[in-house]
């Protein structure tokens, strides 16, 4: 049977949305910001097969899939408005409709974010998500910024790193883990939670911020170009999943897969931010405040470079590795 | 060789834009709305084999890919202020990317639109493309609306119909033509402009607005049942193009084939609009000023239905047969 776009749009995504939409079509929407605010908006681009598994689940989908776009806005500090969903699929199957819209519709709900327009397509193969997610900063604020990071500056990450990226290799069959293992640390890679509360508790506090999607090298890399600036981070101050740590201590996964997945390992929506000594005691109010736990991991230095300090002692160049958009599946070409 | 994603954006993405970007990131785009206005967003995808063919030339397909999106802010009467693009390619194809990159900023720099963020991934297979526009309205303006047709509204539709459409069927294989003709009336198929100046110039003058990239019927139906209102059609009002007359003349095509191409071929990016007859002066006074041509092709009525008065004074109604999303390529899946 073939549903025209028309019948897939109202069947699935036609849930309400609230008094910010001002009318408009289902080619356009119509919003007003509040007042004395900026825009901020962002995109990006999923693709089965590349970014994630056929099998992976429709609900965990529907849900990363806006997920890593509030990240996006959560990385500047941004307050969400509304967000547009462009889905193309080979057919209209209901089950996996229903379960894509409900993860994201969660998610939406969940941030006040609603989904106000976009465009479902078929294509030839494969499934194609492109989502929008529009937000907006107070004017005065000068927000979080790529080129505002100070020396001097604490680094700082929210959450725990490395289970995303233990999980990609599991499911892509480099790696044998015991299934519970496997069901835990696989929410971090299909279900992850943008900090979109952090963000904006952030704001008055930060100077720098991003969510490390590329990975913790691959993204304070940038930053520290942007601002001209080096850093140092702590190797034994980094916040490894204890799952991570425990597969480690078994010997399930190596010492140097470990430092990969924590330093390198891509997909993860955690926030890293730069923010001077003296908001320490602010920042961990927040860390309190939103139950997210928040280290502390290095030091923005006047010099040149990222480095690593071993627990040794010594001290290394961190030498980026991270999270290539042309190289997800590990293919060598 | 491999080339990560930073290397695509700043090879062919990165013209630098106006003082309308207050910052940001790769990742997100601060923007300000001029005072007084809402904001306007729309997204379209548009997914290789389905939306375009494999060997459409990249110059248009950067156009067109753009062009779509400026033609949903334009039948709002919106003025564009910027876009986003996410670009899924299979492999980095520097000619092809520069083709498709000069294509998509030549109609951004004609509507000063910049584009001010996305993303580039690499797909498995085949050419995704997704573009969000943004756009403004003065806040006071009720702008052009779907419910908004009224009893005794003139119908209006700009440029002329049907090359779309039947350059689809010869570029399909299902129909020969000339090779001079095909040459011409595939640029509305692949080279689309979008009537931008005019939807801004409606803005004060119409009711009711839409692209018809679904068809004349298939786009001019919602505007009916939105509006509680029915319309009846002149076919001898309707602005065939010259040289689809021509082929009809010539007894290429059929004139079932004619009928369809006018009335329900989709991809057309003109606008249809409704406004009360007393508008009828200024409507051709921007006719004249933006050198477009606009025809009046019928009346929104009181009762129900949409109809259609042939040349030998019978009246039939129209049932539907628009462009399908999911019947893009004639399957009978």
């Amino acid at each position: 049977m073939s549903l025209g776009e028309f019948s897939v749009i109202n069947r699935f995504f036609s849930k309400p949305v609230g008094a910010e939409m001002l009318g408009g079509s289902d080619d356009a929407a119509r919003l007003r910001l509040p007042p004395n605010t900026d825009l901020v908006s962002c995109k990006d681009l999923l693709i089965e097969g590349r970014h994630f598994f056929s099998d992976v689940d429709a609900f965990r989908l529907g849900h990363k899939s806006l997920a890593v776009n509030l990240s996006d806005l959560a990385a500047m500090g941004a307050t969400p408005l509304a967000c547009l969903l462009g889905l193309g699929i080979p057919k209209v199957d209901s089950v996996w409709l229903e379960g894509f819209a409900a993860g994201f519709y969660q998610l939406a709900d969940q941030w006040q974010c609603p989904l106000i327009g976009g465009d479902t397509v078929s294509s030839q193969q494969g499934i194609t998500i492109s989502v929008t997610a529009l937000g907006f900063l107070p004017k005065e604020q000068v927000g979080l910024r790529r080129d505002r990071a100070a020396v001097g500056d604490d680094i700082w990450v929210s959450g725990d790193l490395g289970a995303a990226d233990v999980a990609l290799k599991a499911l892509s069959g480099k790696l044998d883990l015991p299934t519970s293992t496997l069901e835990v640390i696989r929410r971090y890679l299909e279900e992850p939670e943008p900090r979109v509360a952090l963000g904006q508790a952030l704001l008055p506090l930060a100077h720098a911020a991003i969510d490390i999607s590329d990975g913790l090298v691959q993204d304070l890399q940038p930053i520290l170009t942007a601002s001209q600036r080096g850093a140092t981070l702590d190797w034994g101050c980094l916040p490894v999943h204890e799952l991570i740590s425990s597969l480690n201590a078994q010997g399930i996964l190596s010492d140097e897969a470990l430092q990969s997945a924590v330093l390198s390992g891509g997909d993860v929506y955690e926030l890293c931010f730069t923010a001077p000594v003296d908001s320490r005691p602010a920042i961990e109010a927040i860390s309190h405040q939103h139950s997210i736990a928040l280290s502390r991991i290095g030091t923005v230095t006047e010099q040149a470079g990222l480095y690593l300090q071993q627990p040794n002692g010594e001290k290394t160049v961190l030498a980026g590795g991270g999270f290539d958009h042309f190289n997800f599946s590990g293919e060598d070409d």
